[in-house]
């Protein structure tokens, strides 16, 4: 009989315990969690801050009762292992309630402690008024000061998945909120025009969004504790429920209600450092593809683990609940004697800003230019469905590829409706080996109200095999801010389009459908930058100028791509 | 100079002619359609009728004028192409508004006739009131008679995806509708279980629905044309818009106000034949993997042609807008001398119900019976997104596959959001090649607004692996339907569920959660058919059971999927 202990019982730690008592009906299975919750939706926190989720109860998928009852799993939770004996397989475990100690042995050892968020050491951190958001007993602290102090002010630090959620979040609580972002783009996995859109629905939403703004200090405020209704001033409530003071690395000050830190999370390694397990070069736990540690008996999944980047194999950190999920129960398999592997991570992710979304899988633009690996990129923005169909709304789509053998390095996209299915078939795509030159011949579900005859996806496979081919030379916003004497701007939209959208300045506007007609006002000497609204008109102009010998290229994703790659939050 | 002449000028024909503008400056390039109207969009027409798309003019996607500003391709509408000599290479095309013939040559000819709606010649098919829906005229036709008759009932003859958005538009302009489908199901792509999620779906919007009905005959009725207005009787009036008296096969009468075939379509190729180009056994023009026809000068196109399926490679005819369109540019491609091949088609499709959707792609249970292919299927109904976050509903998949390989041979998915995504994300792992044991490691997006960190297909293909692995011995209704005396039906749900949504007879009720110390109930020399509600508690079961020792199988899908594929309409 076997004895698995599972250290954390969150995500891929509830994956495990539940598959390996599939597996097997006589290991003895024993989950430990140092918090009181196991198995609760961690991803719906801000969701229920916000109100969209109005039960509290919903976000406790399991307790130790209906492991036990279900699955046979012993959970002890308020139980924190404080060291594990590699040598004796035991552990010592520790009652966080009574600090009462004991040990524990273990045949197989699964470490699934997750990632903590990063509360870096200002002056002021530990403020009442500081509030993290990891687990349940958070939330409930962050709901508690709302309740009782009425920020009408909250500062959200750090703009990605927590930080842009809990913006939301507070926005629908009728809460103004700053956010600040040390960088200069929320949504670290995709590049910063793609993250422009978000920046501009954050603005609309009335977000104060301070980008490349740091956090530097904290202070307490003496504030006037009496409620509004006493003096009928709201202002002053306003102003008086504004309990601290940041101090912003640019000197300026901020008077705030509250704090929320979403700076990002680093993984739980201390135990397993401590009990001399190996950690990789990011700093995680380090495990081969069978989800193992350095020490054959003790296994670790999620968060706290660094996995193999899908395209260069590389350690990464990914902190991503599917992947949790699925280490989770690899691992349970692997700890039974099976021989099951993990498949590497993309990185596939979604993040729902207001009524948009922005999403990515694979690698962006940056970290390829980080990594120095060749990469050529299109924009393409057809609507989420049939134009005529009531709703459209553009899905901007970036794909990132290898110019010469096609292969799909990432694709990251913006819109309302539909951002999910077209990131969901590039990453199946892309897992598939499918190279760009594919994406134009699937085949996929077609009706008005759901899609294009010539989907988003068949779009940008056309547009990224034409280069790959020849039929198209694109250029980028870099080339026409860094135009020669040598080259040409063209705008090939209508005049109206150019008065009413804007345009880039110096560009020659003959609109495409004239095009063929008025070659004789181009220079045939000149290299000829071809800008519409969205590429297609321009790729059509691109057409017709290589095909009468002009030199051109075409502003990939056109003249939407250059405005959001320049604009400035 | 290379002179293309493209016969029908809507989807494929249109791709081809704007596709090899972009090839080639010089060609000269003509499109004659025997209609008013070129590039409308023909899917979109059944929701101008029901009033989503509210202007006519957004249906009309090119002109002639449009094409020839910006591909300098002459259009001529109204043109029918009444002969080919391929010897001389040249047509006889007759002005249809005028009559006169004219002949003009081709250096290549694309045939992208489309297909007809099929009309059975019933007695009394002609009448005024009875119509198809194929154009812009057929529409306005249409819309012209529920203006002037404003018919209190209409007929829908053919569950396809014309009839039930007709249907649905019709709803939508409150009007009554029988739906008339002489098969068992509607939506024929997908088998019959899942069409009842559609039958329930029309039933519940108050579609008059009758399945394994046919129309036999249409009588015109004398009825009294005054104005409800006249008479103050709107009872009469609903009445006399009736201006149809249909016979159906079982013998019944049906008093309507008009009548709207869609039967199906078939293939337009009266021309190519008398032409003297080869026909498939399906009937459509034969092509091959170029588009090109038994003429090497003569290439065809979309709905008219016949093309191999992706599984088996047998010529098909599968009429969808997104073949045609990519069609239409290999068949430009190959006619300028490059070398591009049609991939296949899989029959990727979807239709909008009411709030609802279905789709499929690949091969449906029924059509790999008919061929005598070895499958196996799996349902899961998990929800569209993360349970605890507002507005989850299920989608309710059935995965078929190969259970030696695993080879994924097709999928249906019916469900409200998300339906689209989940067949793109199965269309896509198809044709990629993966197999069933790839889709749990597929990286989908996740987030609690979007889907789940085991997302639907992540888990339709766990429990299809399960199978593959021998972790899962599953079984179907058929099964249940069928028990013998050696067989016991457990149902692992909680007793509330089985009162308040139903059991299958005899079943005995063991709560999973119960089970482990209820084992001595269950009978050790009978195999043990498990049922629970969607099959998830019955695998939790069946893992505890096998593990025991017990022999055992799961019904696949559970109650949910028993309560589909036993239910009449």
């Amino acid at each position: 009989m076997t004895k698995i202990v599972i250290i954390g019982g969150v995500a891929g730690g509830a994956s495990a315990a539940a598959r390996a008592r599939r597996l097997s009906e006589d290991a003895e299975i024993l989950m430990l969690e140092r918090g009181e919750f196991v198995s609760f939706a961690n991803c719906g926190l801000p969701y229920h801050i916000g109100g969209d989720i109005t039960q509290r109860e919903a976000l406790l998928l399991q307790t130790p009762h209906s492991f036990k009852a279900r699955f046979n799993v012993e959970v002890r939770v308020f139980s924190e292992v404080t060291s594990i004996d590699r040598q004796q397989k035991r552990l010592t475990v520790k009652n966080v309630l009574t600090g009462e100690e004991y040990q524990e042995s273990y045949d197989k050892l699964l470490l699934s402690p997750g990632a903590a968020p990063i509360r870096p050491p200002l002056p002021g951190i530990d403020s009442p008024n500081v509030f993290g958001l990891r687990n349940i007993p958070d939330m409930d602290r962050i709901m508690a000061a709302m309740t009782i102090n009425k920020p009408q002010h909250v500062t959200v630090v750090g703009g990605g998945f927590i930080g842009l959620e809990m913006v939301e979040a507070l926005h629908q609580k009728g809460i103004a909120v700053t956010l600040l972002e040390l960088s200069n783009q929320v949504m670290a996995p995709v590049d910063p025009e793609m993250a422009n859109f978000v920046h501009q629905v954050l603005v609309q939403h009335k977000t104060d969004l301070r980008l490349n703004t740091g956090l530097t200090a904290i202070a307490e405020r003496s504030v006037d504790p009496s409620e509004p209704e006493a003096t009928g001033d709201y202002a002053i409530h306003a102003e008086n429920s504004n309990h601290l003071e940041l101090t912003l690395n640019n000197g300026e000050k901020l008077a705030t209600g509250m704090v929320i830190l979403a700076i990002g999370v680093k993984p739980e390694t201390m135990l397993a450092s401590a009990a001399g397990l190996e950690l990789g070069p990011r700093g995680g736990i380090k495990v081969d593809d069978a989800m193992r540690t350095s020490d054959p008996d003790i296994y670790a999944v999620g968060d706290a683990v660094e996995t193999p980047d899908f395209v260069t194999g590389q350690p990464a950190l990914i902190p991503l609940a599917g992947p949790a999920n699925r280490q989770g129960r690899i691992a349970a398999d692997n700890m039974l004697g099976r021989d099951e592997r993990y498949q590497r991570t993309q990185g596939t992710a979604i993040c729902k800003v207001f009524e948009f979304a922005i999403a990515s899988t694979g690698h962006s633009e940056k970290s390829l230019k980080r990594l120095g690996l060749p990469y050529e990129k299109v924009y393409v923005h057809p609507g989420n469905h049939a134009g005529y169909y009531p709703g459209a709304f553009p899905v901007s789509l970036k794909l990132i590829f290898d110019p010469q053998s096609g292969q799909i390095l990432g694709g990251q996209a913006f819109g309302k409706e539909g951002v999910d299915k077209r990131i969901d078939v590039l990453a199946v795509a892309m897992r598939a080996g499918l190279k760009v030159q594919d994406l134009e011949h699937l085949e996929l579900t077609y009706a008005p109200p759901f899609g294009s005859a010539r989907d988003v996806i068949n779009q940008a496979g056309m547009v990224a095999t034409n280069i790959i081919k020849g039929d198209e030379r694109v250029c980028h916003t870099a080339d026409i801010l860094n135009m020669t004497a040598d080259q040409f701007l063209l705008d090939v939209r209508n005049p109206g389009e150019l008065t009413n959208i804007g345009a880039i300045s110096g560009a020659c506007n003959i609109p495409v459908d004239q095009l063929r007609s008025r070659l004789n006002e181009l220079p045939k000497d000149k290299e000829i930058l071809i800008t519409c609204q969205v590429g297609l008109r321009g790729h059509v102009a691109y057409r017709l100028l290589a095909n009468n010998g002009f030199k051109a290229r075409n502003l990939s994703g056109g003249f939407k791509t250059f405005q959001m790659t320049t604009k400035q939050f």
